[in-house]
């Protein structure tokens, strides 16, 4: 019996050896060829112990993107569909909204207006329905809409589009001792009600654009209210700062879509040892969106440049995708 | 030979079972008493499966303030102190310190009249010596300066006036499944460059004050330039704000020992479910200082009171702790 009990006990920490020894193959989704390629090389440098590239697993941080890295951006940043369904769930409490732009405009659904009021426009937009509220409140609204909203093309939830191949990288990266953070120009109380459920990303693990919060006793109980002000812009020049502030370390691995995108992985790859920079070039317009130089949502432009001048890998959706969302 | 092998594997995991069931006595260094077993007992409520108040572990969320809760903090904040040896070390380049306050007051080592310019002038003596470099530079000048930098009255480096229990206390929290973060009024680049090694908090997980940053590329290499302007300040009403920004979820424990933690302890244990709130009391003059009501570093006077009101711990350092420092 003893003897029995002991083979049981070895059986198992065989097998257990055995699962470490052959993980399953990663990145299932991705076709092979050179980006896959290049991801599982790069990995294989920095996580093999005593090879020239190794890196120790602390400083094993990778950022991502989101809009149109992690998920999809088109036909409009989901945030601003959420901004925009705001403005008509808050209306009847703003009755002159119906008279003053860029608010008539949104009520309206003309987007066009919308976006000709430039950045101005939407920082109006985002005060009146991000700001205003407890930390808490505005979690429970963006959970909610996000609940129920769906794509106009797809026809499903924002959160089911999320690309499947990326769901597989993080996965993959995280297995081989890497930190995944987001890096996003959308707004971080946006991103974190969601991040970890979706992304396997914690919320202390989310960087992006924000506005002030004030602390407050509202009849002795403490809260966090949202000021319509600017706090942060994480975007372009912002992202590696945003980096510094949350990050406090450099990233070795850095993976964008955008001109938004260029100056993360600039400093992410201008460190010393191995690093990695990775575009999403979106080429699939039947299974997605094909867009680069002349979006005015995602514009990949000098980043593609800046790509090819410094070897970066410039991943094709069309090519190197077996599939797109979940 | 077989046979041998098998036994000897199965010996291994008998003895890494065996060392999973029975772990060393946590907290060495704090007394047996009420403290002790108040800690004690939130870690076995909040880790026990099935429990009323387990926590799932990524909810397990414990911050620290610094200055005086994880090292010492008098006579003088180690950070002032650093920003008087650096206003030295400066000055040469500066000639016209020698007839300009505050500079000259900290150059002539009179820190009444330092103290006596208050605020404003600690602004300027930490813009003139924090900023103006590169964030890899400022780390580079912080690593050096702690490297000679010696206590006053205990004549060792500042980084080995960390509080040994509290060491044990973050070691011991890990071991049950916590993130730990530090979460300080003082420079958040001050502290990065130390605290993995230390306190084994990693940059990312390190909270505090801040001045501006701007990404540049100088002869095409990017940098991130630290500006003479304030970002944030980590302290007081600020703490929870800072909390939300970096961590983005409520901590479920808080440890702090002066009025610059009142809200952010206020702000852990207002949320549902089990909290637990500790201020660390200095009471221990020969050991180490004694100081609350009365002290202009480190005053301790609101928040004693509302820890009475609240229930949070209050820790007696002459009581709690077989010793100090490692």
């Amino acid at each position: 019996m003893r003897r029995y009990l002991l083979m049981t006990i070895t059986l198992a920490a065989a097998l257990a050896l055995a699962s470490l020894a052959a993980p399953a193959e990663p990145l299932p989704s991705w076709n092979e060829g050179q980006t896959k390629r290049a991801i599982v090389d790069f990995v294989k440098r920095v996580t093999t112990t005593g090879g020239a590239d190794f890196v120790p697993l602390p400083e094993r941080i990778a950022v991502f993107d989101n809009d149109g890295t992690l998920w999809a951006e088109k036909p409009m940043y989901v945030q601003l569909v959420f901004a925009l369904d705001r403005v008509k769930a808050l209306a009847p409490a703003h009755p002159q909204w119906k008279d003053k732009q860029p608010f008539k405009a949104a009520l309206e659904g003309d987007f066009k207006t919308v976006a000709a009021g430039g950045e101005h426009a939407l920082v109006e937009l985002i005060m009146a329905t991000h700001a205003g509220m407890t930390t808490d409140a505005f979690a429970q609204v963006v959970k909610d809409w996000l609940a129920t909203a769906k794509h106009p093309r797809f026809n499903r939830p924002y959160t089911d589009l999320v690309y499947q191949p990326m769901l597989e990288l993080l996965a993959y990266l995280r297995a081989n001792g890497f930190k995944t953070f987001i890096v996003s120009g959308g707004g971080i109380e946006f991103m974190r009600p969601w991040t970890e459920k979706v992304y396997g990303i914690p919320p202390e693990q989310v960087v992006g654009s924000s506005i002030k919060t004030r602390f407050e006793l509202r009849d002795g109980t403490p809260v966090l209210v949202r000021l319509p002000e600017i706090n942060f812009v994480d975007d372009k020049a912002g992202k590696p700062v945003g980096i510094q502030m949350h990050i406090g370390r450099r990233p070795i691995a850095a993976f964008g879509n955008s001109d938004g995108d260029l100056q993360m992985i600039q400093w992410t790859t201008a460190g010393p040892g191995a690093r990695f920079g990775l575009i999403v070039h979106h080429t699939d317009a039947d299974r997605e969106y094909a867009y680069d130089l002349q979006s005015s949502v995602g514009r990949l432009d000098k980043a593609l440049d800046e790509a090819k001048r410094q070897g970066w890998t410039v991943m094709d959706m069309k090519q190197d995708w077996k599939r797109i969302f979940p």
